[in-house]
Formats: structure tokens, sequence, C-alpha cells
């Protein structure tokens, strides 16, 4: 019996990633002059990467990624005026207008009577609840998580503080590999909504052997029929 | 009657400050020959000021503010090198290890038996989570707590999902602001312990007006028998 439906925040409630593309944009723009003929998105992607055992997630770390990329591929040439520039794009992505996602509220509402609504959010805990509050949708969830990473571990934790079993429990999310993999993983359910850009770092392959455990839906608003009908199986699956 | 015992993290159960004073020092002298008579010291502890309300508490905000200093006072003419250098410092205080205060795990270990014991920690989710387990305390604990800001809200919801009430609560940490004043404002007690070094911005008056309720002490050795003499007292105040 499904009782308790949780949300990733990044991407799956409010645009994100986004953001993060169009600055890196920028700051391909910025270093072209430099760079040669060297992928100066591959170079920042894997100076991310090599950051995130120290950084982990969030703005900050990926802004002190640009400047630690841009002294890299620059062989510290760069000046002070394109590292002032690079420190603004942080603070600007931290300051960003919040935006959720069509039919994110509405979604939201029509579910919120029935089951215990979840936020569950990865990344730094400062930016995160300040998203949250920013995007005016906090009001609509019963519990907030915020955490560093999202593995199995995680998940059992949550649900375990929450009294929640994997059978009464859903998460939709647009990462394969935080939202959907270790929460099929635990024996819960999942549902998947791709989001217009994927970082490659959260790319997976999508699961084969969860039949009736996994789903993909094109939009959020497709969400309560879901529910419904799993609603609707669940006495069949019990008997 | 005293249930549960919560301990701040940074400078109350390990050394933190003492990290930013050193490099601050080193980020002092590396900026000298750039900064004529401005007091630099002073000019990061703004642009750190300025900053928590985009970054929150933290060594990645604490490492951009120092990179933000340093192109104002240089007037952007600093050079690449001293930036590499600053990312390094910020790294090294990332990954430093995590050292106990002294009698710090015996008394731990001589109050688990009796109290619902946990750390309330205030900073970068990733980073203070690294630390607890880099600490070798984790497994003392019942419960850690992490939090971006420590005011009255937070302690309530922290007690408020700890089934816990302010009566039965005692907080012990190093900084009046974050541990000691919004507990005494919920009625719950709290004990300081001093640490070696304070951040200007945790500084704060003594509360005057919570007798029996607010206690300093010299070191966490003596927490034990404190807790022992409140244990003894409780019933008389209860009749």
């Amino acid at each position: 019996m499904l009782t308790t439906i949780a949300f990733d925040g990044d991407d799956t409630l409010w645009h994100n990633e986004r953001h993060f593309a169009a600055t890196q944009e920028r700051f391909e723009a910025l270093l072209r002059p430099y760079a040669g003929d060297l992928d100066i998105h591959d170079r920042l992607y894997w100076t991310e990467k090599r950051n995130l055992a120290v950084f982990g997630y969030g703005i900050k770390g990926f802004t002190l990624s640009m400047v630690e990329t841009a002294l890299e591929i620059t062989q510290h040439r760069i000046d002070g005026d394109a590292i002032a520039q690079i420190l603004r794009w942080g603070r600007e992505m931290l300051e960003q207008p919040v935006e959720p996602l069509p039919d994110v509220r509405e979604t939201l509402e029509a579910l919120r009577g029935n089951y215990h609504l979840m936020v569950i959010t990865k990344g730094d805990l400062f930016d995160q609840e300040n998203k949250i509050a920013r995007s005016g949708l906090a009001d609509l969830f019963a519990q907030v998580e915020i955490v560093s990473e999202k593995n199995d571990e995680t998940y059992r934790d949550i649900l375990s503080r929450a009294g929640t079993t994997p059978e009464s429990f859903l998460m939709v999310g647009n990462s394969l590999r935080s939202d959907i993999l270790p929460v099929l993983a635990l024996g819960a359910r999942a549902v998947h909504i791709e989001y217009e850009i994927t970082w490659a770092h959260e790319d997976a392959e999508t699961p084969a052997d969860a039949a009736g455990r996994f789903w993909h839906l094109d939009h959020i608003s497709a969400l309560p029929a879901l529910v419904r009908r799993l609603d609707a199986q669940d006495p069949m699956l019990r008997s």
C-alpha cells in the first residue's frame, strides 16, 4: 500500500541543470582564447568529478572547480578580472530565483491529501534549504530530507526515520543514478521523469529487472493517474 | 529528568577554529605585500560576514571568501599562483585529519550508557559528515544532526523530531551564540566550554538570567560529574 511519495528537488521540482549549463557556456567562452584545441567542457567535468570526494555536490564546489580549471587551462596566466567574473557567476547561481517546473504545484496539491509527501534532495545543505524556501513549494511537503549522497544506505535511513517500508514508498526523480536505482535496490517503487538536460555524472543504464516497480513518465502531471492505478492494483497484489 | 545530551562538533568535540586561524595567518602573509596598511584580517572577516547569507558556513565558502578578498585587496592584480595557493589551502582544510579534543572520547563513553547522545553541528553537510566519520567518534552517538544555522527554531525542530522535551535536554558547546543562547531560550539547559579561539561571529554576551540552567566548565572531563549532580537534583526540582 502506497503511503509515501518522495520527490527529488533539482530538475524534478524546479529548474537547476540549465543554470549550470548556461554558466558552463559562459565559462567556455571566457577560456576559449587560452585553450587552443582543449575541450574546456571536458576539463571542467573532470575537475568536478575529481573534487566531488572533497567538495560534495553544489554550486560552491562547482565555482571552486571553475576557478581551478581556469588556472590549469591557462597555466596560472588567467587574470584577476576573469577570476572575479567566475566568482560572480557562482554567486548569481546561488541567488537565482527558483522556478518550479510546469504543473509541479498542481500535481503536489492533487496528491498531498492522500499521501505523506517528501522532498529528498542532494547537495549543499544551506543552498538546498534556501531553494526549497524560494520555490514556494515548502508548505506542500510533510518532510524535507537534504542528503550529501543518494545511495541505498541514504534511502534506507530515510525510510527508517519516516517509519515507512519499501512497499509503501514511491520515489519520483530525473536521475536514474540517484533517484531510481538505489530505490529499486531497496525493493521500493520509482518513477523516472527525464529533464531537458542530464549531467553526465547522473547518467546510468535504465534498470531492466524491475517490472511492476519502475515507470517512465514524460511529465509530472501524469503522476496522479499512475498513483491511482497503483493504489487500485495493490489489494490484488497482496491477495 | 535529563535524558538527552547533545554536543556541538567544531571546537567542542574536535579542533576546528585553529585550522581557520592558521590559514588566515598564511593568507595575511600572502597579501601583505599588496595591502599597505589595510587590516587584511578585518577585510576577510567582513567578506565572510557578507557572504554568510549566500554561502552559509563552511570551508568552501571560506575559500571563496579568501579568493574574493584577495581580488579586492589587490584590485584584481593578484596572480594565478597566489589564487592556486589559496585553493590548495582550502582543500587542505577539507582534508585535514579530525583530531578529537582531549578527554572527549572518555567523557562520551562515560555518558553514553545512561543518555541519548547527539551531535548537533552547523555547517556544510558533506564536510561535517566527513568530519564526524574521520573523528572516530561516530559510534558513540545515537543521533547526528547537521544544520545550516543554530537558532531557536533549529533546536525546537530537533527536539520535536527526537521526541524530547526542553526539560530533558542538555546542550554542550563552545559558542554562546549558537550552542547556549537559543537552547536557554527554549527552556532547556546548556553547558559552555570555551575553546582556545572564538571566531568573532560566534561571540555573544553571557546570559545572566538562566540560573540553574547554565554552567561554564573549563574542560569536558568535568561533564559527567555535573550531569550526576543534575540528576541528583532533579527529583527535588520536580517535587
